[in-house]
């Protein structure tokens, strides 16, 4: 049975590159010989064993590479062909998926949709931090890369830019609105990116490390604030004369900045909520005018599937965005020991790093 | 100067009747002689003083009454017409009703809109529990009553029926959604009536009255849940298979029943939040699937204005909705303070009172 | 080999009943024995040479059924099911459904996506008209039965009804709308019906047989005009005051129908068009405000898959429509010549058949 | 009796520069002295008599200026500040308004709303190309402007700019949208600026002069199509893989372009239309789909009101567009003879003139 090295996660503190067998290949299935990968918080979370998945199971989310064998019922792709497929790989078929709620697909579950369901690479699945992944329900997720484009070029489409592209679009962003984005990680830059790309006429890009709020700057925020220096409500009030902003995006996942952008919002504003958070959530009752300001406040899981990956790409490719500089170091999948520990403590200015097998 | 009798806002715990001066109606106005209005929940906010309001204000948002007098700006009217206005007044004029957050509006604000800026009647400005009540931007909230529907038919419309429907129609339900609404109070039996209105092929409605539950099964309710003998939660679960409700109506304003709101909603459904609260909330984790659940909140102020009046009437004078079995007592301005002590008290089943000058 | 019973286009002006081999069940497949389906105005038009199909192909798209045989593949139902599926069937894997277009799966073609791609049963594959028929990607296309329902109270569902009310649906109707409805015929009867559950407060259902129009009544409209008496376009202005409607639905696929519906619509309104044209239309320029009146046309094709029909379904079990007046006559299989020549030629006050293998 | 100058309508083929008395100031008008004006291709319609007006209303409806003064019942502002007012000019109160159709306002008439009700400037009441020009409403149309952008940079936010992103904005483009755009003059010209700021990843613009595609290539397309050398479907579709377009806008108002729009667009696609068209369309079957295509027809007239100003100079003021190289000439008020003849026929390669009293 010929083998692989996949990081796969051991125990609560170590992920580690082990042998496995390549995975058999079943009708719906593709096995992708995975040319690019990267490493995301969300698997900090799993190394340190805050967010919980199956020993043994390998890690990774955020695949592009070569189909290497495609499953029996696959139509309309060829081996061989370069490919992405998105961070979430929705069915296609699920009542979540017809209902437009891919991302919470519930494949194989009893009635079709349950909380993150459509994520399974390196959750419920193996995941692509190895020399292949198996894609299931290949049809609903292979999207094959342009030519002109480089494996890093893309690699920001399966997971960062859906995700952070999505707080802008669930948000209903229109021409000449004004945003805060608030924290400017990978996925707050790409939000940010987002924002100005669907209109907004003034970005406002919120950090406390001044290499990020640089980036946010290059990337589209017309402002930026540093709240190591400032409190970021009151001067995001006054960057809009005390008007408040049309839409607040949160992309970190915690209580403060979660608050900040609801008290930033303009009466009738949305919050749209890209964070994952860990603890529960207060909503003060003045920030919240007492329930009776219009305001929305929306959750996003990163879209998949393959239309939203060829559009990202064509994105790309257009030079609408360029998130070149989001990749800042880069590693071999036999060092990805190495690629976490410089992820996980976030040092020399690390943003995404890319692996290659 | 002629003088009327009107409700006034004393001090906590004592609303009277006063003598005060007819207003004088500026080129924007119209005096409208009030011939039935009603108590609402958020006026006995006020008579216990939770919800401050200038002592000496007029109390009462929802009128019902002929016109009097015109300003000399208004077109469009005339005097001794039946008219309605919403317990909303936007001016139309403001950037906020002019980008569609009417609730919202900030006239003669700086900026154009603040929370709930579209409040004034018996907030800002004299309200309608008197013998007559002056109506600003006239033109923009005067609405003609149709001969056809009596003042009692109508007089849900400026707030119960606006707001209650506004939490069926801002969560977008469609054709074949599963409905929950927490509460059957007047909003709540109005959002229960709007969400069958909108389509919804299963409207499940929460309370502990028996006989507020009776009449949510009248007006749409497919299913009553009481609380007093089971948990919401589990009950709205097993009649869903586990598949939760696809829209879930908060109408009451407390911790508890947005949060159980929030735990039966599916994955990508919408939380709609029609309540007042007192108090901060509290998002719990898990309900809200750590931020990845695809899920909307949604709160919404009573809309206004003409045109908002105009339609609920159609929907009354069309017999798409019978509100008559809300008015459970009638009472005299004279007796306004018996009034107010039994909807406060919410003695004998009341639901709604009818108070005619 | 095992043959079964099945219609067939032999050449225009023929179908007819043939022995024809039991297909092969494919990987994604599902093979349903038919238990009811019936005959829709566009396999007349099939009939009559005017829609033009492969000779030999099995005619009919709204199956009723029971599993006979899964594909391997295909997981999540049991033989011995009772399901349905949607005229239209899509993949839920093309780009086009993936975008949200899926009546418009250009499942196998290169880009994803052509008009009707999503149209299959009886265009580009074998229908149901017949004993057993093959349900392509199965597990995005059946729908089970809930127990409580007849066959006969879902068999509207495949095509009538998801057509009927996704013109409601499409045109965005919301609380307080008049809605116009032109063509009583089957589907325009489920416009009116739908038109009805989504808030409409004003229906007004236009034909020229007495018949239907009375069925309107029951199923949702407040008026009907009769074309056969009054000039609807004069009789809907009179009937709005000269308003006009908020939106009209257009049922038939006429010019005349077309033209009638733009020229009652106000300013802002949206025309719903579900017909199926057979000429080019003419956009008369007074009606179309020469470009600038702020209007909406907006083509819908018969909404499919399981989801779809499990919320169809909903409506039909909770009573919100009953549909059951809809079919007027029976037949075997072994008769469907007569029921074809019935239902081409209207004769005996026929909406639609029931046709039991 | 104090006079101005103004061009007045003489008679078809005559516009001509006349002394008229400054008006009167109602209680809800502002005079404004204009500063900055232009002609639009409406205008030159009225020239030669094709769209008929009164006969010595002035023309023009597209001010910048300085308010000289403020109708008694008109609060917010103060004289000698500067603004710019919209094309068209809701009255913020109509029914039409209120229902979020501004644009078909119809101030003063019975119900409230009427095809291009709320075009009134050099259309219904006197205009702006001269020396002062009255505003209705003005509380809902004096949109003040930044001290950071002049007269000329904000001269096409009242017309072109508003109705050109309209046709971005109402198609709902998507980040990732293929967008064509049909003629590439000041309108068109701005729809593409619009596509391009609304996230489409590929725009596309279509004339015949090349000094036209040559700006549409600065201003956001990243394809231009010449239609004097290449048939602009074939070329769209070649450019497209025979995908197709998302979304295709109509931006000249003919037959030819409205056809080829809708000849391009992809199933499911929106074809946006600006043009003020003079002719009945047609819409051949093909292209249609036979109704079957799930397309969508919009038509939208200019956005007006002082929200919809303060959004679109937001636009310019941060850079998003630079509209700078529209306007081409600049002439005195006392020449506008001489604007009027280099503008309506086209020479010189003239996009919009610049004119100042």
């Amino acid at each position: 049975m010929p083998t692989m090295k996949a990081a796969v996660f051991v125990e609560p503190g170590r992920i580690e590159l082990r042998e496995k067998p390549i995975p058999d290949v079943g009708p719906l299935d593709a096995l992708v010989r995975v040319t690019t990968t990267t490493i995301c918080g969300t698997d900090v979370h799993i190394l340190k064993g805050e967010y919980p998945v199956a020993r043994g199971l390998t890690i990774g989310h955020e695949p592009v590479g070569v189909i290497e064998r495609l499953g029996s019922a696959v139509q309309g792709y060829s081996e061989g062909q370069r490919v992405i497929a998105g961070a979430i790989t929705p069915s296609g078929w699920s009542n979540a998926c017809l209902c437009g709620a891919c991302s919470q697909d519930g494949a194989g579950t009893l009635h079709g949709w349950k909380p993150m369901g459509g994520w399974r690479f390196g959750n419920t699945i193996d995941g692509c931090q190895a020399e292949y992944v198996l894609v299931p329900d290949a049809m609903a997720n292979l999207a094959p890369v342009p030519d002109a484009l480089t494996d890093e070029q893309v690699l920001m489409c399966p997971d960062i830019m859906s995700t952070g592209f999505s707080g802008a679009e669930r948000a209903g962003i229109r021409i000449g609105d004004v945003v805060a984005v608030f924290a400017q990680g990978p996925i707050g830059l790409c939000a940010t990116a987002g924002a100005k790309l669907s209109g907004a006429s003034v970005v406002i890009g919120v950090d406390r490390l001044a290499g990020r709020l640089q980036i946010a700057g290059k990337l589209g925020a017309d402002h930026v604030v540093d709240i190591s220096r400032v409190d970021p409500v009151e001067e995001i009030l006054r960057l809009t004369d005390g008007r408040g902003v049309d839409v607040a995006i949160e992309a970190l996942g915690t209580q403060q900045t979660f608050e900040a952008a609801l008290r930033v919002l303009r009466p009738g504003g949305t919050l749209s909520s890209l964070g994952v958070y860990s603890t529960d959530l207060k909503i003060p009752l003045g920030a919240f005018a007492a329930g009776l300001g219009d305001h929305k406040i929306i959750t996003t899981l990163c879209p998949g599937g393959k239309e939203r990956m060829r559009r990202l790409m064509s994105v790309i490719e257009t030079g609408r965005v360029d998130l070149g500089a989001m990749v800042t170091h880069r590693f071999k999948l036999d060092d990805i020991g190495a690629a976490y520990d410089l992820f996980a403590n976030q040092r020399d200015g690390v943003l995404k790093v890319a692996i290659s097998p």
